[in-house]
């Protein structure tokens, strides 16, 4: 059988899928069972597909000629963002057409409609390109792990910002200078909000909260806190304690509840994930069966997504070539549902640092505080002098209560001593490796 | 649609199987879109079926009540070794039952005559669990990775011979004292040559090296060294110079030659692998697409192991509500063959550690025929003595020919001033992180 392909947006990953197709045409036959083409290709700009010399005449710049294409069996989007991306796929699959896409965003937000669309219209909707760049996250979660009860799912999720806290943590940059070295290098947009800010990793942690727990949590529920905030002296003093500082996407069961939060994490340098630098991510997952697992690949790039959108296009050629579709129920329906846990309920060991006037008193009304709310103290350090009479305090909590946590901070700030706005970063203790 | 699962063998993951369909029988049904029912179990003793608490007449302790039932569609083998288990399998998918297993021996030995016979039934064979414990490995490459020409293929893969290696280099015990706490843990097997020796890594190889490469390899024509002889010194004098000691699973393109060994290898401390330690597996791939990525996790234990037959089961549950069968072509060709290189012919950094009579003119002598052998060093140093004017050399070399390493090393063995055999182990060095 040869299933047709339209391919809908030639950037980065776009290009890549083209080319793969185009030369590995005959590797991919045989691996697969059945002949993919790639029979159409749009992009708003020709000089995009002249690039890749296709055979004349599948260039086109109005996707319309795709959806209406009746041999087009399959339609890859990606051009990401919301619209017209979404608009595209669900003509496409009310069209009977199949659809791979890596659009995180679009899923992240729609995902419920898309889905309900690709059930009403029997076709597929494959999406590993949308979380992990190469690592085929998607399909361990939804096929390889299937037996299990997710505990946990923690993800180091946003190349850029690892990139980030690498380079701040091992050249001692600050948070700007290392944001300028991430451009130099192509892993920064000009505008950086989507990554540095958390937003990229809360898309990603939707759809694997949604498979992996059955729960799709709008984003707007995810409490998401980017890396901006992170300075030089945070990465040192994380260190002198034995930790580093991760931007982490968090899952995890607690009772019958379920966590969702994306912010930086203190994270022990023993722990799986500490070791994960530079653009590469990592997918943390602990299940009932399996115990805690590690996928850890290339988060972004031309090939590593590439990889993963033709391991969707394979997935729904061998259905065309079976004449089936909906093997994998998507996302599965989990056992029991869970409540989403309020931020104010979850509890975690916090590292702050404290910005005092050095005076006689000012830790004992400090720790005071603290103990009103409940919050009890693991360490405490006195560091050396910033400026005059100026010093930072640097403290690790027991687990306390993000409340509390909060009430007591803003009680500590409103204080004539504190010179600075507190700094609070949670941390991720190891489970059960 | 029910689908009737046959299980044969009761062992440690045999029980988790049979225990995980029967509790997890709704969740299970709700993911896989079929009902998966343990129809009949086999085993020699009835016992472990009482403790199972199967429904009456479920269970036999002959496997040809299994195979003989109609009513059987999916036979899950989980008794290991060769035979009966061969036959069983063979005899099952004649009678044109699907068939899952977990074993690695078999597979590596027989894995042609298997899956000549799955194609020439048109029944479906599934392994995921012969490799890597609960790592959902089979699939990602299979699968996952389906777009990728692989590189590398570098494992942890026997769980007993990491945790000896562990405990020697965290609590220098030495190989006999870490064998017997895995034993005391119930991580050794009372005949422990199958782990120790690296058989049990080698067979794992040759599933792996099949799957990656489309190259399937005997495994008497895989070189496989255990770890017996891998001493607390060389533990130690590995460290000081920045590495871990490792039993490697080796598979690897050079050029149009593939490499396909077992070994100890020294890992520098910063390799991806080296922080893979106790009873954990893991597998790293090198993917022309995807570069360097890992799979991480249990490498054995009813549970793990459990998980990925569930998977398997799940995934011939969904053919077979779909009424197709041999969606993945097993194990798929590569577009071109690979020629197995000779041992003699690898090149690799080596790791020695002469024991040497301390007098002048010993070092030079050494160092003469290490470079008539065309063997340079990198880097040496003579280590305090163990005896009265006995002292140990350790060096490094620089890439060296293993044929060229042998020589030198047969010469240099026969000398009187070297009062034991000398060590030499293969170092690994980390590529394209």
């Amino acid at each position: 059988m040869t299933v047709n392909v339209g391919l809908i947006g030639l950037g980065t990953v776009g290009t890549g899928v083209a080319r793969v197709l185009l030369e590995k045409a005959r590797l991919l036959e045989q691996r697969i069972g059945a002949r993919v083409v790639l029979a159409r290709v749009c992009d708003r700009h020709a000089s995009r597909a002249r690039a890749l010399k296709l055979p004349a005449g599948r260039f086109t710049t109005d996707p319309t000629v795709i959806l209406h294409d009746p041999d087009i069996h399959l339609v890859v989007e990606l051009i990401g963002g919301i619209q017209p991306a979404k608009r595209l796929l669900l003509e496409a699959m009310q069209r009977g057409k199949h659809v791979v896409t890596a659009n995180k965003a679009l899923l992240a937000e729609d995902g419920p409609e898309l889905f309900a669309a690709a059930e009403r219209h029997g076709v597929d909707l494959y999406f590993e390109g949308s979380v992990g760049g190469g690592i085929p996250i998607i399909k361990a979660v939804r096929e390889g792990l299937i037996a299990n009860e997710l505990n946990a799912i923690l993800g180091i999720v946003n190349g850029t910002s690892n990139y980030i806290l690498t380079q701040m943590q091992e050249k001692g940059l600050t948070f700007y200078e290392a944001l300028q070295e991430a451009r130099h290098h192509g892993y920064a947009e000009r505008n950086p909000t989507l990554d540095v800010d958390g937003h990229d990793a809360a898309h990603k942690l939707a759809i694997l909260t949604w498979l992996g727990f059955g729960t799709h949590v709008p984003i707007a529920k995810i409490h998401t806190e980017g890396i901006r905030r992170i300075s030089q002296a945070d990465i040192r003093y994380a260190r002198d304690l034995g930790y580093c500082i991760k931007l982490l996407a968090i899952a995890k069961r607690v009772g019958p509840e379920l966590e969702v939060r994306v912010h930086p994490t203190l994270l022990s340098t023993s722990h799986l994930l500490a070791s994960v630098n530079g653009v590469y991510n990592a997918v943390y997952v602990h299940g009932d069966l399996v115990g805690a697992e590690l996928f850890y690949g290339r988060g972004a790039g031309q090939n590593p997504a590439a990889s993963s959108v033709l391991a969707d296009i394979a997935d729904v050629a061998r259905n065309l070539a079976l004449g089936i579709a909906k093997r994998v129920p998507s996302p599965h329906p989990h056992q029991r549902a869970l409540r989403l846990r309020r931020m104010d309920d979850i509890a975690t060991r916090y590292y702050m640092r404290f910005t005092v006037v050095d005076q006689p008193g000012v830790l004992g009304t400090i720790a005071g505080i603290l103990g009103r709310h409940h919050i009890s103290i693991a360490s405490v350090q006195q560091k050396e002098r910033q400026a005059a009479r100026i010093a930072p305090v640097v403290m690790m909590t027991h687990e306390a209560r993000e409340a509390h946590v909060q009430q007591a901070l803003e009680a500590i700030d409103r204080m004539r001593m504190i010179r600075s706005k507190t700094v609070a970063i949670r941390t991720e203790a190891p489970r059960g490796r």
